[in-house]
């Protein structure tokens, strides 16, 4: 435990990410006084329950007032709404920042809600689990994982320091911290992120389709490969659908770019082109070693998520 | 320990699995002596070397005979010039059977090399880890998994007791067994395994290509979802070119599939249709839910492969 970074955190929209970040912040002793507000009452009712915050609001203006970090944790498209909705009780100084997985659009959403004095920050932790909800956060979820912050173009003098105490507060939960424009944040994660998500929703909903085989069949031999789509296909419906809806330039570049490479890809299976194959399938089985080498991954083989037993 | 199902197992190829049968088998007492052979001088010589075979031989010929089951587990298209190869040693009586993820084909090479009285009893253990070659194989790599036998037509009335004794054979290394017709195999592995497989080396390669994003960020931010990809991407090259050719017919349907799915996804996200979007990605999580009910998979969660600390 160090100095509190900021005095007061004010969290909107408290569900798996907002309630690992109260639960790491807490833990950390990274802020003093933390207030609540989500747009659902069963929500509120249920962090009340869990006695995670000093104060649920029932408005979003009385929870962000004399928060010094406004961190918007709602699904992405929600965030506009509910920081107009806050903005009168934005203290002047105040920082308002996110967690959401595109930052363009976010960034645009904050600015326009924002006041002269009070400071954008859009920050993006890359960490999270299939479940959703107040009860399925944990407060390790960003330990040793990246967080990227996406600095405004401001001319206030005070902005740096803002950015400062803004990844001063990731690096307390644990997070390393990486600063990086908003456009190539999008298409960055639009690759690592939001297409792997789309393919995977994608995939279990053709297998769900095939009236040749059963369901029973398709969760009985998952263990081939399909069952790592199913985790991810497992992620929040309304948070998944707001990314794809506002990450949609750089989503449907990258996804046009992905169906051009099937589209090889299948017609060298139609024309028995293995050499085509092994190529692709040589060069990829190589990212994967740089993604080990470089401490991404343990090496541990777990295909089907079984462990090893030497 | 029970009494050995079959006295001399032959081994020809022995990478990842063949040399984890070996392993399990002995481990379990499933067999008396165990022969190896593979078209490696290489891979022969560290299969000495590991000390796990009784013999290692040569020639494929020495290595089947006398045996009373014999298991191709070299690549999927290498494996009907293998039978080929062997056929003047195999013992009447023997039966010949594989673990290749295609059935249809395999069937085929297999009954083309077998003389009358040879049983063909084709297999096909969902299991395996991305690592390949004789070093990588562990005893309990087939414990719990299920393992898939393809019975033949066939009008010899000691045919289903070589299946039985295959089936007990796989029991007894810890496997449950499902019989099942060879060609609906090939249609359901084509959707829970080569779908699976092809699209993630097809995501991998698409990334490696795109210019505006380094292949050191892709592996930095690779938690978000794209890290489970590069997992599967990097199983063995020459083994998947072949299960994508030798199962060429299936594999084009699914993914013909598969791609026109994409496509109305695509459109959605095009259009802004996000109810279309919330309902698919609803009904993916139904199903991820029904695989954790059915016991195929913990509830834990995992994203980026991190354990939750509660």
């Amino acid at each position: 435990m160090t100095a509190p970074v900021f005095e007061r955190l004010a969290i909107i929209g408290c569900g798996l990410i907002g309630s690992s970040v109260i639960r790491a912040a807490r833990a950390k002793g990274a802020v003093g006084q933390i207030a609540v507000y989500d747009a659902s009452a069963a929500v509120r009712d249920r962090v009340r329950a869990l006695g995670i915050a000093d104060q649920v609001f029932d408005d979003p203006v009385s929870a962000v007032r004399d928060a010094d970090l406004v961190i918007f944790a709602a699904p992405p498209a929600a965030i506009a709404s509910a920081a107009l909705a806050a903005a009168a009780g934005f203290k002047p100084g105040a920082i308002l920042s996110d967690v959401g997985s595109v930052k363009g659009a976010i960034g645009e959403a904050l600015n326009a809600a924002a006041p002269p004095g009070v400071f954008v920050v859009p920050g993006h932790p890359i960490a999270g689990t299939e479940q959703s909800g107040p009860d399925a956060g944990f407060a390790t979820l960003f330990e040793g994982r990246w967080t990227i912050l996406c600095p405004q173009a401001s001319t206030d003098p005070a902005y740096p320091d803002a950015v400062e105490r803004t990844s001063a507060f990731w690096r307390a939960l644990g997070a390393q911290v990486e600063l990086m424009d908003e456009r190539h944040h999008d298409l960055v994660l639009a690759v690592t992120s939001h297409l792997p998500h789309l393919i995977a929703y994608n995939i279990v909903g053709t297998a769900a389709d095939l009236e040749e085989v059963a369901e029973g069949e398709v969760m009985k031999y998952s263990a081939g490969g399909f069952r790592d789509f199913t985790r991810i296909a497992a992620s929040d419906p309304v948070m998944w659908r707001d990314v794809f809806l506002l990450n949609k330039d750089a989503v449907l570049e990258i996804l046009g770019r992905f169906t051009e490479d099937l589209q090889a890809l299948s017609r060298a299976i139609r024309w028995g082109e293995g050499d085509k194959l092994e190529a692709l399938f040589t060069r990829t089985r190589e990212i994967r070693r740089g993604i080990v080498a470089a401490g991404q991954e343990s090496a541990e083989p777990n295909f089907g998520r079984d462990k090893k037993t030497p």
